[in-house]
């Protein structure tokens, strides 16, 4: 039995899963999907969680992506160096039964900045992969963690990790801020203020807490659009500091914060094209199974 | 009886209250020091809590600063509009009985950053009415919300405030670098690589996670002194954007806190030099009896 007569594909992050099972013609013939995380599965009870996939979808070779391999997760998969291939990627594979269930490994780099991630790599090699993203080209996956993954030749070239989604967040449910960030966050003039700030190099310590004193002087505007606003637009700047003008950026995430990003990304003279994280995601595997 | 004949000083902040009795010459003869902060009096309860200073120190004319003149507080204080000098907040003192007790407003800008302080404007003008800080120069006052004010002519000209130490606590306490910042924090060599990446315009959502990464990645680093450095040596960059090289910058503020903001100012060939905050805030506040 080889990975061209089918197999499960499993993006196995901190807090849910989804696991396909992809046929012989590289079509999904059925999805398992829900909250059993990497952080609920208790130390030695991965066995078990994958025999539940199996059981759901079938009996087939299984590929891993994500926390899984992380040190908190079923088994750690070292990182691979960049600049990564989906043949660096193959060759690194940490089985846990050879040939048959395998955790592909994340990606790092140590300069300028350190930075990690594991799960993101097969969704960019797959999303050049399927034609979903140009081979030279900047990926932008926003969220707590947003990464931003410069391709190149169809490899990943480098990336950076930026805590935008988890500073909005601390801010938001910890600090002074709290009371006027928790309405909801829309691409609205507030959010455009807080990005033309931010592209025109806000003092972002000094316009956070500009919030709190707008708020203090009386003067009315949706803060937490602001503040979104203020922080994307932060993460955007420095994300295409060193790209070309007018380059498209294709964006994979939740829709609602794709919108936000596409939207800060058109102040900054880009444009952001929303792409389909799932597809991308299993072309990255194909494309691993392929060279197996 | 006058001002001249003596009065009682009350620096009345959030969480705590510093009363001092100061006689006809000028000299504190009685020190009053609680944990009685505007935000552990109840509404209707500042008659009461002043009369518990009176009880300690005499039966005294007072002049009070702080967030006791925000709405929070016993009687809110509209603010005083940049720039600002003694004379300006002696008009505007509030009430509670004329001529006998009095609030001292706190001052705002609107431009081109919202701000507000409510204390630091009586520290700021009385270090340069003491000579403790020069009448055309930078005081910084670092915490919570860090402030420093520009003074032009002996006037508070311009002012900024960041979020650099709630920001660093919010990441202490609630975000994925916990952990790593729950060390202490020295002017050690990892602050100090901190503080020139900073002055080096570093990327400071990247340097952030940068943190993690490194750490998963098993450089070790004192983690928390280089994000400590990372997030003063920003707020130091941004404060002395636009003002002359090798300039004094006088500090109020905690021992601790204003030691790293020396190191840091000095990285950025500036001179921090640590002053009294106590002598800064009875000076300011004698300077405005002088005007009643």
């Amino acid at each position: 039995m080889s990975w061209r007569d089918g197999y499960i594909a499993v993006d196995w992050g901190s807090t849910n899963r989804r696991a396909y099972s992809v046929n012989a013609e590289g079509r999904v013939v059925a999805k398992l999907e829900d909250a059993k995380g990497v952080l609920s599965v208790e130390p030695g009870g991965f066995d078990r969680a994958a025999d539940e996939i199996r059981a759901a979808l079938g009996d087939h070779a299984m590929l891993i992506s994500g926390m899984a391999g992380s040190n908190r997760g079923w088994r750690e998969a070292p990182y691979v160096g960049c600049p990564a291939d989906a043949e660096a990627l193959a060759r690194a594979i940490c089985w846990i039964k050879v040939g048959r269930v395998g955790i592909v490994p994340g990606v790092c780099q140590r300069d300028p900045i350190a930075d990690v991630m594991r799960g993101e790599e097969v969704q960019a090699l797959g999303a050049v992969a399927a034609g979903l993203a140009p081979p030279d080209g900047l990926i932008c996956l926003p969220g707590t963690h947003a990464k931003w993954i410069a391709m190149r030749g169809g490899r990943i070239d480098t990336f950076r990790t930026r805590m935008t989604g988890e500073l909005f967040a601390v801010l938001r449910d910890h600090s002074i801020l709290s009371a006027q960030l928790e309405s909801a966050v829309a691409a609205d003039d507030a959010f455009a203020a807080g990005v033309a700030d931010a592209l025109g190099g806000a003092d972002l310590l000094a316009s956070l807490f500009g919030i709190r004193a707008r708020h203090l002087l009386g003067a009315g505007r949706s803060d937490a659009s602001y503040a979104s606003g203020l922080l994307i637009g932060s993460d955007v700047r420095a994300a295409i500091a060193d790209r070309a003008p007018g380059e498209t950026v294709a964006l994979v995430g939740a829709p609602a914060l794709c919108a936000l990003y596409a939207a800060a990304l058109g102040h900054a003279d880009r444009v952001g094209e929303v792409i389909d994280g799932d597809a991308a995601f299993l072309a990255g595997i194909r494309r691993i199974t392929e060279l197996l």
